[in-house]
């Protein structure tokens, strides 16, 4: 049972937090919200963040990471836009993204490393400076609780749906809240932070802490989810802790134990709804690996399946294509006998020891033919386990990324 | 420029073999040919092989490795059907390969070992044994040189055409001729022997120089091409080779790398053609990386993007969206300075030293549009260079795989 309890509200619930988001015409369609602040009121604030493994890192990565190191985990303000990724710009790119930094930062009376910078949308073309530096004194008369509701609005490219998660709970009599909102549809694959995040606390935490809290939750949550196996230039996840509350948490201590908790849930939440929401997805797909020999040999086979395109359209078709299942364990690399595999999906067994189970077919359609889906792979072999969530790949994958660009 | 002329003709075009196909029943469609046997009429055949890495192997596949290890090279003939991959059978499976052999073994008077088998379909499916055995004597009695027509027919499953080819050269003034034939269009992923493929020759060779033949032309042809990363559980490549030519090719000779040279060609040739058949897919598409700084590195960097389902689909889309594929080189592994790459789409240049090189949109999308487009990739960072072939991911992928099981 967790000891946070699931509430309404935003990136601001926490205390000692704001945001705001405007149109700023970066995105095509006109009217669309594609520029936000979030801003902590907190001097004290501490700062986390984890970032894409690509090689190929978009300017406001670079940024970020170089101002989370140079301010030691200090920073107070988040700058994000969407409808353009601002990766693939070379040197001016990364030209607009200091001069955002440094706007942002004397209009808000702090040290340009304060602020963190994160974008999304297309790659490779280049950004106007003007779209966000003409907007700035918008976003900062615009700052309030309230507005941190567009936020959650202003990140999203091809997501159909806002992905927020609010917690509260009780630490050592103080009510500390944490809360979270994320972006992402396509370009999504784990082993890294993947797509946009962006997580609030009000509770107190060195900066040493809470980036290790943040980068273990990160590896069980979004680091677990893929849509199509493309790993974006730009995936960023910051988490800002305000201290607002008043509640102080050290690592290690049953509060920060608690702490931890509550991260995981919100970001596995919002790891979740990205997965759900994966682009052209039907529906969220657990692939629940058990009974391996080792934890990497579960973790191999989970993400075979969780990003093998044949289970992925089985999925979309409602078949209960087990073999195609085995099949992508075989050639994940771990080591296992095919003969003492049992295949489920929800509480239906459609493999039995490497075998046909004989299963009822209309009764496994059934079951597959939900917003929820979970393939239950259990291996008889050894202990370890390993969980990914991931979606079904349709038609209208294809259609939104053929001509995506233009 | 090749020694190898290339001509019409079948497996049976190269002196000493025959073949024969059926409509055995094992496909659904009334009437399909679905069941063949290939035979080489000289005892001194010898025959090599190249199988999936896939630790699910299908009951044929570990047949099939078991009598050319027992035969020391050997065999001399091939009973392969489509329509049940007699995968994920487990020891019945197994029973239907073994009976097989056999009863085509003590048919042709040959050993059970000589007896090479090959199946292709859904998985996971129960393989009925008199489907074929009752069958044989049927192919027996249609073996004949027209007769390998049918065989090309009989071995496809969701492939949209034959794929076929068949060369001939002089080597010390005899006419020799290597034919070959394949299948395969979904479940295709590199970095083993991926789909069917069954490659003839008349010259002499002895089993050991033809399996380190095969093997190296299986490198560099279908272990470089990928129509959605799944590695089946049943691919395997068979080459004979009859010696009726009477030409004795000793290997490290001349006429070794000349035979060589054509059985890379027949190797490509059916590459290409699997790669342009992908399923669902409009184009074949060739991605080469060169100015690599390690063959490693150039390797990884062709297999992320041939794999990428968003350039696939930006390909299906007519998009030169060059961002998605410096995004795949990225988070390929491979270690490269971004700000050095050039990218062209046949000889268009998209994107130049890493950023947008202010190319003509509709040149680039005319270029794209059309059944065969290459993507080069320049690192301009040392000579390495790789090739692989690929294609396009479209609507019709997703109609075939989303119900293909029932």
């Amino acid at each position: 049972m967790s000891r946070w309890k699931l509430i309404p509200g935003n990136l601001a619930s926490p205390a000692g937090f704001l945001g705001a988001a405007t149109a700023a015409g970066i995105k095509k369609k006109p009217g669309a919200l594609d520029l936000a602040l979030i801003l902590s009121t907190e001097p004290a604030t501490t700062a986390a963040g984890v970032f894409t493994t690509n090689l190929v890192a978009a300017a406001p990565v670079q940024i970020s990471r170089l101002h989370l190191k140079k301010s030691l985990g200090r920073a107070r303000a988040i700058v994000v836009n969407s409808g353009n990724a601002n990766a693939c710009t070379g040197s001016a790119g990364k030209l607009v993204a200091t001069r955002t930094a440094r706007a942002a930062a004397r209009m808000l009376g702090i040290p340009p490393d304060r602020v963190l910078l994160a974008s999304t949308g297309v790659i490779g073309v280049p950004m106007a400076a003007e779209a966000i530096l003409n907007r700035l004194p918008e976003l900062q008369a615009r700052l309030s609780a309230q507005g941190a509701d567009d936020v959650s609005q202003a990140i999203l490219t091809t997501d159909t749906c806002v992905k927020t998660c609010v917690l509260e709970s009780r630490l050592n009599g103080k009510t500390v809240r944490l809360a979270g909102i994320a972006k992402g549809s396509g370009m999504i694959h784990p082993r890294m932070a993947t797509m946009l995040a962006f997580i609030t606390t009000d509770a107190a935490i060195s900066s040493r802490a809470w980036q290790a809290m943040l980068r273990d939750a990160a590896a069980v949550s979004f680091n677990r989810i893929t849509v199509d196996g493309d790993t974006s230039t730009n995936d960023s996840v910051f988490a800002l802790a305000s201290g607002a509350s008043g509640e102080v948490v050290k690592a290690g201590s049953a509060a920060g134990r608690v702490l931890f908790e509550g991260l995981v849930e919100v970001c596995q939440t919002l790891a979740r709804k990205i997965a759900a929401d994966g682009e052209g997805a039907k529906k969220l797909v657990t692939v629940e690996v058990r009974g391996a020999k080792t934890a990497t040999a579960a973790e191999r086979i989970a993400r075979a399946i969780a990003n093998s395109p044949l289970v992925k359209t089985a999925l979309a078709g409602n078949d209960p294509n087990w073999g195609r299942i085995l099949c992508a364990a075989g050639y994940s690399g771990a080591a296992f006998d095919p003969a003492r595999v049992d295949i489920r999906v929800n509480r239906v067994l459609l493999c039995r020891h490497g075998l046909d189970a004989g299963f009822d077919e209309a009764a496994a359609k059934r079951q597959m033919d939900g917003p929820e889906v979970t393939l239950r792979i259990d291996l008889h072999q050894g202990r370890a386990e390993y969980q990914m969530w991931t979606c079904d790949l349709t038609h209208d994958y294809i259609t939104i990324n053929s001509s995506y660009r233009t």
